[in-house]
């Protein structure tokens, strides 16, 4: 009998970093690619990307019309710089290509891999573009995105490449562009509730934190256990000044040119870092069931006088429950002890055990991922149960992680205030002015930026705890992964 | 009303090559990217890759059981330096990447962009295997490479960039790694057939021509109208060659350690490129319908009498027809003409027009796109006229590139044969040695390497025409795209 030596050796309160890397590798989600700062996405891990691909075809692309395309990995370098925020906004963390056949194009003009795609989208939208008639012009990408990070890299929260979809959209008027924009952002946070079980606060971002090159960008973000925020998707309104910056213009019904507005949105394999830390515990994952490929495992306890009868009985139950992907460890070198704790560490929603006890029952016993203790339920209308155990766990996993997230917010009067929140590694939501430089001093002083403006109003005299000009609104800050 | 200035101004016969780029960009599958050398791929293309992502994780990956993954774009290159063959292959078109933080580590060692996965993903199975258990071990991921061609690049068949599915297998035993590299070269072909309505050869490469590294490489090759093959997608059985070289190995049932063997194969978007070739004319671009998302135009033909008749009739067609994403035609600053080149130039399958007259008799006019006159056929059981109008469509298609491709293919029975057929632009199919050497003169001499060895048997005194050596087999010499 095998030796169970893979659990965890780090616990989720004490060391955090460590616990979610062991949860990430020994869950078999993901693993260290050879080149620093690089990952693999395993095909347990690959599965859940799926799972977001296939909700967001559905519920986002489709229901707003949008439709897929692929734009080279490789954008001129003169591209960055047509638009001065935004080419300073990424400049540190770009790379680019060389090549063993010296190419003399490439020695004119530097070909940078791909940080994010709106040059490259709005060069081939200048040609493409010519009459009111084709706007809203809608495209999305799924593609791989580099930025060579110097901070520290994080399996899924942040890796020098990472997988994710970009949207870009051409509309012919403001309203439209900024009505799409807050849907997109609304639907985002929709699709982490719904799928990932994930609570988000929805927002704007403040003007240092905006988008380079953005007028406006709203965000969703989620809250950590160690009340750090995870950025899990942005929206921006991008206004008329790239699409002026590369003269991407149509001739309206009035037969003059026009710049169309420009939004883009996207989110990325950041989500499945977020919901692991947030779910997970101890033990190991914990997988809201959607995202599991398979949701029931049944584990048979058998003798050696009822082998046949186990076995059958389980692959009928199997049969049954095909719709969630069922699957019988029926390993006979592992005991069923190690079998139930790889199937913690690997974030299997819901496990069945059968014995010769139940099957005379006529009942099994029923282990869900987020429960301690073990039930024993009816073998009657076991798919009905199964489905709905399944709901319920969806349910309490959002639940459980509403309420820590919430936990974490304190609203804060003062500047002193301000301080202990954050020395308590808790939310800081503040009365703000929202301006840079007072932002820029926040973070000399704390280490820390705004996450995003609360939609909620304020009072016409609301004042900055920090500035004392009016406020923008309440305004989150936290650290930050 | 616009003047129609979209149309094609080069054959397929006398400039295959302007011809070409005109279908893909007129059709809207594709435009350059800014990069010499990379392309966009354009809604009405990307869907076509769909399609073919649709159909293989059908019937390859769900078949075959083969889990999705995602590995790194960048390999170290060290690792291209383990495998001999493998890394000569590679090396001239190899790029790696350089960086505005001036990363220490890339100084040590470069970071090669990926151009196929094979060493990169055995960095991985050396980890992950441990046990026979685990065999066979079957990944793929859908990816985009890179090789800095300095041939002539075209949209689709060979760019700089591409996107592809790269399989990556580990088996216990020689049989069962041998098999499925057949399997899988006869389930593309299949795919070929079915959805693309393109007729393949299907064969094994030539110790010349094969993958480097390779024991084995099977390949489809597609005949193009000119007599250049395009080869469409390639099965290798690596042996044991690469996971020794990465020092795979798992304990077996004999509690020694072994190397697994080791396959892998691709097919890329130039599939889109063959496709687009094979079936387009001198109008514009025809898909086999199961590419085209409107797989059905409906477009009115009204006067100021009828026009809300008709537009309410053409909206009734177009929700019954819902399933092949019929749509109507209903603008109204183009007249009947132009809108039916532009759907001619677009390659919309079936074409559909109803005016008050047809509309009196209970009838339409159909017009398939492969076909030169128009028919008026009943509205009675629209929907299964359609439907079997489009699979002979599809029928018809494969057919005629079928009796184009064999019509390329001349048996030669010596070298002057051989030379005549080639200077002809057309296929020789030849007895041959098979050797590296031998094959190097043919390609020194006529600038042409062999596409496959056809699977027919040859008798035992069967001598190659150019060395007189004994024959491996029936070989096919061509230029190639």
């Amino acid at each position: 009998m095998a030796k169970d030596t893979r659990g965890l050796t780090a616990t989720k309160v004490d060391d955090t970093a460590e616990w979610y890397e062991q949860v990430c590798l020994k869950s078999e989600l993901a693993d260290f690619g050879p080149v620093k700062g690089t990952a693999v996405i395993r095909p347990r891990g690959y599965y859940i990307w799926e799972q977001i691909q296939q909700y967001f075809t559905i519920n986002i692309l489709d229901k707003y019309e949008v439709d897929n395309a692929y734009f080279p990995l490789f954008i001129p370098e003169s591209f960055f710089t047509r638009e001065a925020d935004h080419a300073e906004g990424f400049a540190p963390e770009l790379a680019w290509i060389a090549t063993a056949n010296d190419d003399a194009d490439l020695k004119k003009e530097r070909a940078i891999i791909r940080p994010t795609s709106e040059t490259l989208v709005l060069d081939s939208f200048k040609k493409w573009l010519q009459t009111y008639k084709q706007l809203p012009m809608k495209i999305n990408q799924w593609a791989n995105v580099v930025r060579w990070e110097v901070k520290q890299t994080k399996l899924f929260l942040r890796g020098r490449e990472f997988l994710w979809q970009e949207g870009h959209c051409l509309y012919a008027d403001e309203e439209s562009c900024d009505e799409e924009v807050q849907n997109i952002i609304t639907a985002y946070s929709t699709m982490c509730k719904d799928l990932l079980a994930l609570p988000t606060i929805v927002g704007q971002k403040t003007e240092a934190e905006k988008f380079p090159g953005a007028k406006k960008t709203f965000t969703i973000e989620s809250l950590m256990h160690d009340g750090k925020a995870v950025q899990m998707g942005t929206s921006h309104n991008l206004g008329q000044g790239f699409t002026k910056g590369f003269e991407v213009e149509y001739k309206g019904s009035d037969e003059k040119m026009h710049n169309p507005y420009y939004s883009s949105w996207g989110v990325s394999t950041r989500l499945i870092g977020a919901m692991v830390m947030t779910h997970s515990d101890d033990k190991g994952l914990i997988l809201p069931p959607k995202l599991a490929r398979q949701k029931v495992i049944i584990v048979p306890m058998s003798h050696k006088n009822n082998v046949d009868e186990i076995t059958a009985a389980c692959a009928k139950l199997a049969d049954e429950l095909s719709a969630f992907g069922a699957m019988v460890d029926d390993r006979d070198d592992y005991s069923l002890g190690w079998k139930l704790n790889e199937w913690e560490l690997k974030g299997a929603p819901l496990v069945l055990i059968l014995g010769g006890r139940e099957l005379e029952a006529h009942s099994i016993t029923l282990k869900m991922r987020d429960e301690d203790e073990k039930r024993t339920i009816s073998l009657d209308k076991l798919s009905q149960t199964v489905s709905s155990e399944l709901e319920s766990m969806h349910t309490r996993l959002y639940e459980k992680a509403n309420a820590i997230a919430e936990s974490k917010i304190i609203t804060v009067k003062d500047k002193d205030e301000f301080a202990a929140v954050i020395a308590e590694g808790k939310v800081a939501k503040v009365l703000f002015c929202g301006e840079k430089a007072c932002e820029d001093a926040i973070e000399a002083e704390f280490n820390l930026t705004s996450r995003c403006i609360s939609p909620e109003p304020v009072g016409q005299d609301a004042k900055c705890v920090f500035s004392d000009k009016p406020a923008i609104g309440w305004v989150y800050f936290s650290r930050s992964y």
